[in-house]
């Protein structure tokens, strides 16, 4: 950055979001006071083993799940791996077919490729323009071998919500398991592991004002999982490992508080969100949303801003002050097209230009104006550089 | 607890630490704050990966390894079994036989279990009546097929110091890889990896009052390591899933602490534990200090107490303000017979009165002789419900 932003505008929430003041003032007595070992047999340990229980219970009753259902995870990649290579595993006496779509996040993706390896079949189910996923193309690629399917609740990149309860539903009446990557919608929107009917979800504390370090797995009481790790009895023998006492209960405070609070927020940022998305394609030439119109997550704007390369614009905006992202934040620096959005059918040319804006809590009207005032120019300018926009403009004049 | 306890004395930091302030202070920034996605390309995550950055930099330092050699993990455990898994069979090529102590940690033992399982070999090297492993009864048992030995580098339930320099050069010089757990020792004592000649080596934070939930693998620059877990291109790849922040910036400033103040605290302690050691041997009839008695942690004392079951003592301890443990944290509720003390030839019926003080900062002469005070009279009561001891004074009597 050569000169001072005028205005800071996180507009990342996506990739991770702040801790809420609450959640840690909750967290802060386990560093130093109750900072005992879950498992530790005296007053130390007790206090922080009932601080663990209570975030169970706090993260159970954001999903409609029990607590002894629910697995502590570091990570919501460490949730997927888990889901993803311990119910298949733990079910090789019955086959060897697995079934994901293909807008998964890598720790679903790459975990299958590693099951392949090792002998498993994977079929990847496509999606349409929006990045659904047909029912009825999971319900076509069932085999008598298909030991799990997953499909993810809501894609990070396009915002697009898939109709889970209703894939759920089909698989499980073929007495298959369902998973589902429920990393960016939960705490966001209603997810409810009865209503959606699946057999294990994954969700993680920092999609949802939680610290990073805790997030969950939730599995169906009585299925078989394989853990990823050996060691000592925590959380069931399932995951061993000290239980990262105070990010456990950040993330049950906000689990807590992101029930309570969930339809207000959601309403809010929609309004940013729609104010938004509106300003963007009516500013800028050449601009498509990426994703779902209306069954998408209220905090979620993509776009695919043609001829010009996402992580220039990036920088732009960061020198601006502002916070976006283009794809995945975990591939952000591998600096590849977005799998999600080739699977959707878009140009590779087209992806590179993958520009999200995803609100949260601290964003207000007056950050809609920012980047509404900055995004245009910054694109203006790129666009006099690319060799691209040049040819396109040159075919356009011949 | 019925009545309250006139002091409050904790001597279990084997099973946790308490995080220093200066920590705390540290991590405080990077929750709500610098709270950014290290992998994200903008303000908030260039702060991140920079405060990463400068942790695994003070982590390196603290044990003499270059900082692109770090990989941080969420525990000890994790790092043990990203170890011993990820370096087996990333030589599968060679072979299928792996060597490691009989008195590791059950993330180390459970591990090569579950290699095994995937068709490894496993030989468990025995210790003496110390808890010492000969270096000659490695050499030994290795084989043209063996492709990673395991020996930790200290003991927390025995304190004992496994003399790895030594090892580590004999199954170097067979061309074998060599890891040490040493999450027990580092940031208490001195650990160079270069000094002890190792391939590679586990740390976690919690055992030097760094946070839970942030520990390390450090593995030698070059060696082919397969990752637990699949997803983004964090840590390299080989450890994916969003950083935790907060936790590796306590991490890293507990290692920075801990390289500074490691002498001084450690003469402080040793005086404590030798004190402990001799007041609870004089103080006790038929009391036995386990683990070598000079070879061991600075901070660390064991016994079993005879006639009695280990738990017993904890809760009656716990009920005077006083937190001790009777083995691995990470087991201390499955109530079995430490796999340690057996492997040391201890008979059963002693190793259940297992009992550990471990001592810290925060210990004083006057808690060293509050526990001497309190705790002759609780062996003494249990003693007196004790069918053994009865039959043993009889038996004396007869």
């Amino acid at each position: 950055m050569t000169e001072q932003a005028q205005r800071k505008v996180y507009m990342d929430y996506v990739a991770t979001t702040p801790v809420l003041p609450e959640v840690l003032e909750a967290m802060l007595p386990y560093f130093r006071q109750a900072f005992g070992n879950p498992q530790s047999l005296h007053l130390w340990g007790d206090e922080a083993r009932e601080a663990v229980e209570r975030a169970r219970q706090q993260v159970a009753m954001l999903i409609n799940g029990a607590a002894e259902e629910i697995i502590f995870t570091s990570s919501g990649t460490e949730a997927n791996n888990l889901a993803i290579k311990g119910l298949a595993q733990g079910q090789v006496g019955k086959g060897k077919h697995i079934m994901v779509s293909a807008i998964e996040h890598f720790s679903v993706l790459h975990a299958v490729r590693t099951l392949e390896k090792a002998g498993f079949e994977v079929t990847v189910v496509p999606v349409d323009k929006y990045g659904l996923v047909d029912p009825d193309d999971v319900v076509r690629s069932l085999r008598k071998d298909t030991v799990l399917v997953s499909v993810m609740h809501a894609n990070g990149e396009v915002g697009t919500i898939e109709p889970i309860a209703e894939i759920a539903k089909k698989v499980k009446e073929a007495g298959v398991l369902f998973h589902t990557d429920a990393i960016a919608s939960t705490g966001n929107i209603p997810v409810d592991v009865k209503e959606l009917g699946v057999d294990a979800l994954s969700l993680a504390g920092n999609q949802f004002y939680g610290p990073k370090g805790a997030a969950a797995l939730w599995v169906r009481r009585g299925l078989r999982l394989i853990p990823l790790m050996d060691g000592g009895v925590q959380e069931g023998g399932r995951r061993p490992g000290t239980e990262n006492v105070p990010a456990i209960v950040g993330l049950g405070k906000a689990a807590e508080l992101a029930k309570n609070a969930m339809s207000g927020r959601s309403q809010r940022l929609q309004q940013l969100r729609d104010r938004l998305i509106k300003g963007v394609l009516s500013s800028i030439e050449h601009v498509i949303l990426t994703g779902h119109p209306e069954q998408r997550l209220p905090h979620h704007t993509s776009f695919c801003i043609q001829f010009i390369e996402g992580e220039a614009m990036l920088m732009l905006l960061s020198n601006e002050g502002i916070a976006a992202s283009s794809g995945s934040a975990c591939t952000s620096r591998a600096l590849k097209a977005s799998h999600v959005l080739i699977a959707m059918g878009i140009p590779h040319e087209i992806a590179q230009g993958s520009l999200l804006f995803s609100l949260g809590l601290e964003n207000s009207d007056e950050d809609i104006d920012y980047v509404l005032q900055k995004l245009p120019p910054i694109v203006a300018r790129l666009r006099q550089m690319s060799p691209l926009y040049a040819r396109f403009l040159k075919r356009q004049r011949g």
